[in-house]
């Protein structure tokens, strides 16, 4: 690489790795005092009034690699909370060798399995089921290639509400779509929208998790690593954006009995997605991950009549 | 083959797949009559203490087979009572052709990817804590091979009472060992007990799903079809001569609300196991199964705290 380059793009992997996985880091503060601003702010309609507003309880953990050397580690955050249900939003940095079987399957570890990895994650379970259930998670990995990948999207609980000419969908999309709009040189809204709807889709019954956002991995682009974790901080950025619109637009909203079943047996849908068909929830699991931050996922309750 | 063989022996394949039809459809009949009556029977502690006692409602499901034929069906029953919170039986049988992707894994389908298969399975989820859940399945396959598969197991919900020393535990053990004692020709025990104990385990949580039970596979043996179909009928009526007596013994028995608690939790250790690990539950959801059936096993409500 020629000495006469610019900085940032003479950055080494070390500066990246750290730049990456202080952006999550940032990012989740920013997160976890977002969603407890909400949880303390909403006076709506609740399964018990007079609960008190939840905060996040932090746990970390440490990771084991899988020939019993250090393997990084991560924080979790778990909410039990009035406007939200359950509330998760994990950090993680972990490193090491991929077990042989999966270092075939990862871009860059065929010959060399080493790999590092850093990451956020969060999905929220609200108690009200016109408010809509969110995942978003961004990553930055790094084998003898170097990627981001992650994504956001919603997942409204009620058919009447889980439809694309919805106020919701409509914004959430935009705010996708503004975070790739400003990041043209890096972001295809309309490839990673699609690939959004690709996966996130229940293939034994047919029919989407939701209505869709954004979704992508491996990208490493021309543009280079400074433009990537700008984009991808959007993606954190316009999740933070419109995300406690949409909460607060629908948390006061009186539900019935009814609704509140639908939520519960659509609820049934999101485990089924994350546990028969999510890369993440499955790697994870088969490879040693911390199964209490993996199942966080989880909804709270769940029905299956 | 001999002309001189009893007609036992000669027996072929279409006698013996009726045959072994009509045992997993009797069966199936006795079943609901005994859980039927169990369910008119309780007067425990329930939920609603008014509640009327459930009845099966019985649905049948035509299947096409993957290349758009005919590929048999099955009937489900399902009943939402008071003492059983949710219980499932249903019977198939399905024919066809395996799709290139399975084919390979199927013994005698490497050749030749049509099938035949009948079976029989069942779960059940008690309301009361105190209640073990039970499965049991059996099944007579067919491809350029035949054989007989299955099992039954107990999860008892409750720490304290999912334990090898529990007196359900002990009877349920014993109740299956008397199956395969009286067949010994065709069910080597300790070799299907340790099985049942391998397949149903948690490997991400490094937990078996209950106390275990039996589980075979590939049953084909020189003692032959007659005898095979002797011993699954034997695991069945074994089923019914123990599981209504450890229901009687456990279900007036009063719970906590915390004894409800860690059931709907230790339901989630179910759900995670069908949907990560289960064979029978990947392959019918990833083959065009009948997914009301397959996913009937799903418990009716269940926690992730």
């Amino acid at each position: 690489m020629s000495e006469d380059r610019p900085m940032s793009e003479a950055k080494d992997l070390e500066m990246r790795q750290t730049e990456a996985r202080a952006a999550f880091e940032e990012l989740r503060r920013k997160i976890l005092a977002a969603l407890e601003a909400l949880e303390a702010e909403c006076p709506g309609p609740f399964a018990e009034p007079d609960q008190q507003p939840g905060r996040f309880v932090e746990t970390d953990w440490v990771r084991a690699d899988h020939l019993g050397g250090d393997g990084g580690g991560g924080r979790m955050a778990l909410l039990n909370g009035r406007l939200f249900e359950k509330a998760g939003v994990h950090c993680s940095t972990v490193y090491g060798s991929f077990p042989p079987e999966f270092a075939a399957q990862i871009p860059g570890a065929e010959e060399d399995p080493q790999f590092w990895a850093s990451g956020i994650s969060l999905i929220v379970h609200p108690f009200n089921p016109h408010v809509p259930t969110v995942h978003m998670n961004c990553r930055y990995v790094a084998t003898s290639k170097a990627w981001f990948g992650g994504g956001a999207d919603l997942t409204p609980m009620l058919d009447a509400r889980r439809q694309q000419e919805d106020a919701d969908a409509i914004d959430f999309h935009a705010a996708m779509k503004g975070a790739c709009l400003r990041h043209r040189e890096v972001a295809d809204y309309a490839r990673f929208k699609q690939w959004c709807d690709d996966y996130f889709y229940l293939k034994h019954r047919k029919e989407p998790r939701g209505i869709g956002g954004i979704f992508f991995d491996y990208v490493s682009t021309p543009a280079g690593f400074d433009a990537e974790l700008a984009f991808v901080r959007d993606v954190g950025e316009s999740f933070l954006a419109i995300y406690p619109k949409i909460v607060r637009r629908n948390f006061a909203t009186p539900w019935a009995e009814a609704e509140r079943d639908a939520q519960l047996v659509r609820r049934g849908r999101y485990v089924e997605f994350n546990l028969l068909y999510d890369r993440g929830t499955i790697f994870g699991l088969k490879t040693g991950g911390n199964v209490d931050s993996i199942l966080s996922s989880m909804p709270p309750l769940v029905k299956w009549p």
